[in-house]
């Protein structure tokens, strides 16, 4: 299949590279010449040579101004083309850019992931999808190339809607469990047992294996960056004042956030929030 | 062995029929008479006439008047026996108590459980225990008959810290996992799809599945009591004022559990904070 990829950063590289290695015919932009696939000089050439066009991005701005800005996707899409964002931007705006790229008679999905660059790589992402049935069909082939655990959440928006819930979910959690180990290690008990006591019951979770031991290690590379995790979860607070809805702890732990990155300390791991909340304990 | 066991309720009395039916001699304060032991008129008699004194009471301030009030335990405690208190209480309120049961030529333990009234009846406790690793050897024949997950964390009060520990956690987790669904069922997602297909990924959690169920399907029958939460909740921001340390989600979500009580719902299971959190919404 011809297939438009726009955004070939961390996640998109080894992304586009499963494709081509799938078969598939792909027109890059912006790749520095590392995939085999026809450089292109835009978004709109990418569009013009494809009938699917991927999109994978930092934020909403960026794919604005990738589908609508100058050669942006918008100015050459063809009739019938199916357009496929994949970054994790506002669910609202996603509503927005969907009707407008209908309005070009062409459909379009919805479909963050999670699972981060190794999932990126190895093909075991997790794909959130949001749009019409058939184009979730349409697409399900490409999804597979790319990664497992695959659900159509809704219509369009639902996908980034999953995805925000997933930042809510994974962002507090790893806010507990920071909170619980520096309560034991302040109360004089040695985290690492109290961790593992914990591990067997209710409050036992993939953070509190994956982050808690990386909080007793003190190892914060990233694994997930804090600045982008705020981002999300910017996206949550955003979307609760438009739809009149309280998120108390998700407002606190983007606030924490905020005082992570003040700290200098928003290219580490979100497991780092332990030290955020750490502060100046010996 | 002669035991005394004071503190018969939802907890307390399946542990009893289990030390009871291992083939123990138990000293029971108070019980209604339905247990196979001696009914004692006090805690002191529980005390006299056994070698190990078990405590599962609801609050500090029980544990406190059972062990040192008038006819408690420390009025005819024998010099040698161990005290153990499995009841969730104080860490700092443990110490003093530890230290005053010493002195009388005695041993303690602190050694809170979690896994509710289902893990008390069907001997699957985690027990989480705090004291002299000899005083733990000599436990440790009795724990085993109660629960299976048997950690000891550290010196008497550690058993209490982790398990405040766990309560943070799970407290935490459930409130996350509530925004996280309100979220996604405001944006128009349907709640039960975001929850499958979160459960693959790092939001999964033994909360994500048994607590959000519930939330999902409003069913809300404890399980365990936002009321009890609460005081496990109480126990760790007044133990972090102690102890200078700065736990913003444990105190919004304490907050949160208060708001639920005033609102009628203190014996809905801690899941119904989703239902706190959700107000007037259709």
């Amino acid at each position: 299949m011809r297939i438009g990829f726009v955004g070939l950063g961390v996640m998109g590289r080894p992304m586009a590279r499963n494709l081509i290695a799938a078969g598939h015919d792909l027109s890059l932009y912006r790749d520095k010449g590392e995939l085999e696939g026809h450089q292109c000089s835009s978004a709109a050439e990418a569009a013009e040579r494809s009938e699917v066009i991927i999109l994978m991005l930092p934020d909403t701005p960026d794919v604005e101004a990738a589908l609508f800005g100058v050669d942006g996707v918008a100015e050459s899409l063809k009739p019938g083309s199916l357009v496929i964002d994949m970054s994790s931007v506002s669910p609202s705006a996603t509503k927005t850019f969907a009707r407008r790229i209908e309005e070009q008679g062409c459909d379009y999905l919805d479909a963050p992931v999670s699972g981060g660059e190794v999932g990126a790589v190895q093909a075991s992402l997790t794909i959130m999808a949001g749009g019409r049935p058939e184009a979730f069909e349409r697409a399900r082939p490409l999804f597979k190339i790319l990664g497992k655990n695959i659900t159509r959440i809704g219509d369009v928006g639902a996908g980034q809607t999953a995805k925000v819930a997933n930042q809510i979910v994974v962002g507090l959690t790893i806010e507990a469990v920071a909170e619980a180990l520096l309560f034991a290690e302040a109360a004089g008990a040695d985290p690492a047992i109290v961790r593992a006591a914990l591990m067997g019951g209710f409050a036992s979770s993939r953070v509190l294996e994956v982050h808690g031991e990386r909080m007793i290690n003190e190892s914060y590379e990233p694994g997930f960056r804090i600045r982008l995790h705020r981002k999300d979860l910017s996206l949550a607070v955003q979307a609760a004042a438009e739809l009149d809805l309280a998120l108390p702890n998700t407002a606190a732990t983007q606030q924490l956030m905020n005082a992570a990155i003040a700290d200098g300390d928003g290219d580490l791991d979100h497991s780092a929030l332990h030290k955020t909340l750490r502060r100046n304990r010996s």
